[in-house]
């Protein structure tokens, strides 16, 4: 992974520039949409189920929207489920300058916050400034997890790759840093954003430490 | 691209089944959030602006999903958002089992119709049943395009390749079938949701043509 700061690098609309007689608004909105292909590329590290390969950042939020909207019924208190959609839509954009940072890897989580708050400003200066704003306010937003929607998209978060482990039977639980403890308290944020959700998720922790797929803490951890 | 239907295949859950004593609504909900996992597997014609490689059906649909909340301004009636982002998030999960169609390519969408009929009633009957009803609405809503949001989120729909194409110098318009006024027909579907983006997308086309990304029909087209 690499997660140096390639602020050099030339922006993709770069390669076949708008037309210049297009609004200054539009061409700035366009850019970023154009820009924004990049979340393709930033790898998880968490298997997908339908093929044998890591899942990207894109296909990682998507799914998150498609659960939102099916899961919604679950959140511990109610939720404006178009507002929830738009935070999972939009919570990973700053991996596009900031790399991945997978939860097992200690290594990976050291500097995440500064390298990521450099790059939303990096990211969303590319936009009109009230939707720059706006944007990092969602962020912010999802990051604090202090709203009911900002817990529930979490909890999807939360969830998701814990499917893809269970169904992969391992996945990201064979990480070195991937003690019971510490799949524990991912699964604490299922808990935060649904009861009932995070009942199911504790029950497959419970099976797959059964099953040997998580390894219990050593003396160590 | 397979379009065989797969009825004998497996679901993804049946790799690792779900606890017994799940509740049986919950046990519906994650056997689909876990099944449209093949959503990331479905290729699509419209090469990436930002790797060497075709696009995925989950990474166009989050495309599609960032692009509603950031250009809803343009929409020619007011829509909202976020029914307008779940539209957007659900409109391909058919082609799981269907596959993707280009629209430059004729032999594709012979019978596309059915296929997707096929697909959408096998594919939602995963679901409890209020919410296999309530995706299939959102599908024949989007399908249908009779609401501004449908008409907005289709609109995304056809910018969003037209956008990969201009920044790939070509990419689908490289298609046999992708004739001047092909890909005109797809630009109107662009105006129906929005003249604005419409004429935006009509300058990039007018722009392609003059370059000769797009051929200019001939005599047979």
């Amino acid at each position: 992974m690499d997660r140096t700061e390639k602020t050099d690098e030339a922006l993709l609309i770069d390669r076949s520039p708008l037309p210049e007689d297009l609004d200054e608004r539009l061409r700035r909105q366009l850019t970023f949409v154009t820009e924004v292909d990049r979340l393709k590329t930033v790898l998880r590290a968490s298997p997908l189920a339908a093929a044998d390969r890591r899942e990207n950042d894109a296909e990682h939020s998507w799914h998150l929207a498609l659960m939102v909207s099916l899961l919604a019924e679950y959140a511990v208190e109610p939720i404006d489920v178009g507002h929830t959609v738009t935070l999972v839509v939009i919570h990973d954009l700053v991996e596009i300058h900031a790399g991945d940072s997978p939860v097992f890897d200690p290594a990976a989580v050291v500097g995440q916050q500064e390298r990521e708050e450099a790059a939303a400003d990096r990211l969303f200066a590319l936009l009109p400034d009230d939707q720059a704003r706006g944007l990092r306010a969602l962020w912010d937003e999802f990051e604090a997890g202090a709203t009911p929607e900002a817990r529930f998209a979490k909890a999807m978060d939360r969830l998701q790759p814990l499917l893809l482990n269970w169904v992969g039977r391992g996945g990201t639980w064979g990480m070195p840093g991937a003690t019971e403890s510490a799949v524990r308290r991912r699964e604490a944020g299922v808990v935060a954003g649904s009861t009932t959700l995070g009942d199911a998720a504790g029950r497959l922790v419970d099976e797959a430490v059964r099953r040997g797929w998580i390894r219990p803490d050593g003396p160590r951890d």
